[in-house]
């Protein structure tokens, strides 16, 4: 973008929060109603929650859960394209994709108001815990951009900025939300709303010693990501408890500045609307320039896995 | 660090935040009382608030304001080396530092509980805005291990990790904060805690609409590098009215899970102890493997000013 958005650009950011079953259809409906009310309030911007058509099937490496995967683009996108165009409004679209055979990814489309699929974003860093055995489903992924991604642009090794009629939308997900590195490379490609579909929840065994810090250090960090780049965040985080994750809603919707414009329940499936005012990002800028002064001369230990360890071992 | 800490490893640090005059002698008067309070609390760690010795001059380009600066090491260097050799505490010790005619960097010392000084930070991130002048009197600077440095660690281009007897200490200061890249490199290089001196502070006229949110984003900022990275965070911040800027203290002391632990007041001079213990670092890295997950192969474009504009552009 090389001229500045004028005060009161404004466009409403959504993002869905909901439970979900082992009803595909009845997950997809329910994405497209948060879509519909998130347009009936006015927003031209929906972020849905990551992996939003099925259970978290992530709790058990299970090869028959294989099955649960689409092409990209596959019968979810299409729906959520139809909805997009019907209401006129973007949508970050997660979905499991199946890429080629034994290759599958994490992923989400970008999609514009008009029902064309810019883009797709696979989800680059990858988690594996005990109940979240990412590392079983999913292929580490890149951003991939489609004929229509008109001016979006893609870093050289993976992350994408998709430029939607409204707003420039970088996708990140879930995991890649504790990385300042990815926040930074989106926003770099000129992305003004990062937006991190998410499944994020507490393992009954720790909540009561660590739920809190846990919920609290995952909001701090999207509203990290805000500041320092001086960008908007939105995280769609789904709710109810699956087996042994209970998700924590939470989703939120965050300025330049860090601040919170819209915070979801902890067990309620909700949509949340803010109104986003683009040429905050100006302001918010030059009212506290960090991105003049990057020492870009001085960063190329983010690119090594560790630079301590005793003076002269490798 | 090849072997974990055991479990209790605990170290206290203190941060001293202070109020600031014109008189020098006073200024360092009131730090050494900060280290003698801290000591007598139990600290063996303590940071001293950026250019402790005067009051923040930076707030006019007023080239007789350089002959505030002294040589490294100098009268404050040795004095605070006098009272950390006497206390049995290590202390990271701000200074303006004149390093070569016309050379100036704001700088602090990290000094080991014998005294001896291990080497010096030289802030990397220099800001420029209304009464922050910081462009005009400091070069951008860098680390440099003196011969009693031991088993520190530089990164190639600037940063270090100073091991005193207690903890590995990453030395960054104020602005330094703003930065992801910088807590990252800083605690790549195996440092345990990272110490921030900082002096900033509301303007008056835009205390009222800005003032919550700026300092609330200061917090979340350090807060966040505590979490990203699984080490223990300490800033230490000026108070009083000098000039046009209301220092706002809050100086803070975070766990690894961005927990506070100690968070000084907005205006008073105080010291600040917090029990820090060091397993905490290993124990919160393997419950979450940030660490493990970084995609080191996709980061170049954190060495890049910009990624994105208009396609076919440069």
């Amino acid at each position: 973008m090389t001229t500045a958005r004028p005060a009161g650009s404004t466009v409403k950011v959504a993002a869905v929060q909901s439970a979900a079953t082992d009803d595909r259809d009845q997950n997809i409906h329910r994405a497209l109603d948060g879509i519909a009310r998130a347009a009936e309030a006015g927003a031209k911007l929906v972020c849905l929650q990551e992996l939003f058509a099925s259970l978290y099937f992530c709790q058990s490496e299970d090869p028959a859960l294989f099955a649960l995967a689409e092409p990209f683009p596959g019968p979810t996108t299409d729906a959520v394209a139809a909805a997009a165009r019907r209401h006129r409004v973007a949508v970050v679209s997660p979905f499991f994709e199946r890429r080629a055979p034994g290759l599958f990814h994490n992923s989400t489309a970008v999609i514009d108001e008009d029902g064309r699929i810019l883009g797709v974003y696979r989800k680059m860093h990858i988690p594996e815990d005990p109940s979240f055995y990412e590392k079983y489903f999913f292929t580490p992924g890149e951003a991939t951009a489609l004929p229509a991604a008109g001016e979006s642009v893609l870093s050289q090794d993976g992350f994408g900025m998709f430029r939607t009629r409204s707003a420039a939308v970088g996708p990140l997900i879930c995991w890649d939300q504790w990385y300042p590195e990815a926040a930074r490379i989106v926003s770099l490609l000129g992305a003004e709303v990062l937006c991190y579909p998410t499944a994020i929840g507490w393992l009954a065994h720790e909540k009561d010693e660590l739920g809190e810090a846990q919920r609290e250090a995952w909001e701090i960090m999207h509203r990290a990501h805000a500041i320092a780049n001086g960008v908007f965040v939105v995280a769609a985080n789904r709710v109810g408890t699956e087996s042994s994750i209970e998700f924590w809603g939470n989703s939120l919707i965050c300025d330049p500045f860090g601040r919170v414009l819209a915070r979801g329940s902890t067990s309620e499936s909700e949509v949340l609307v803010a109104e986003c005012d683009l040429s905050l990002i100006e302001r918010t800028r030059c009212d506290w320039p960090f991105l003049r002064d990057r020492r870009i001369d001085a960063y190329r230990g983010i690119t090594s896995r560790f630079l301590g360890g005793r003076p002269g071992s490798p």
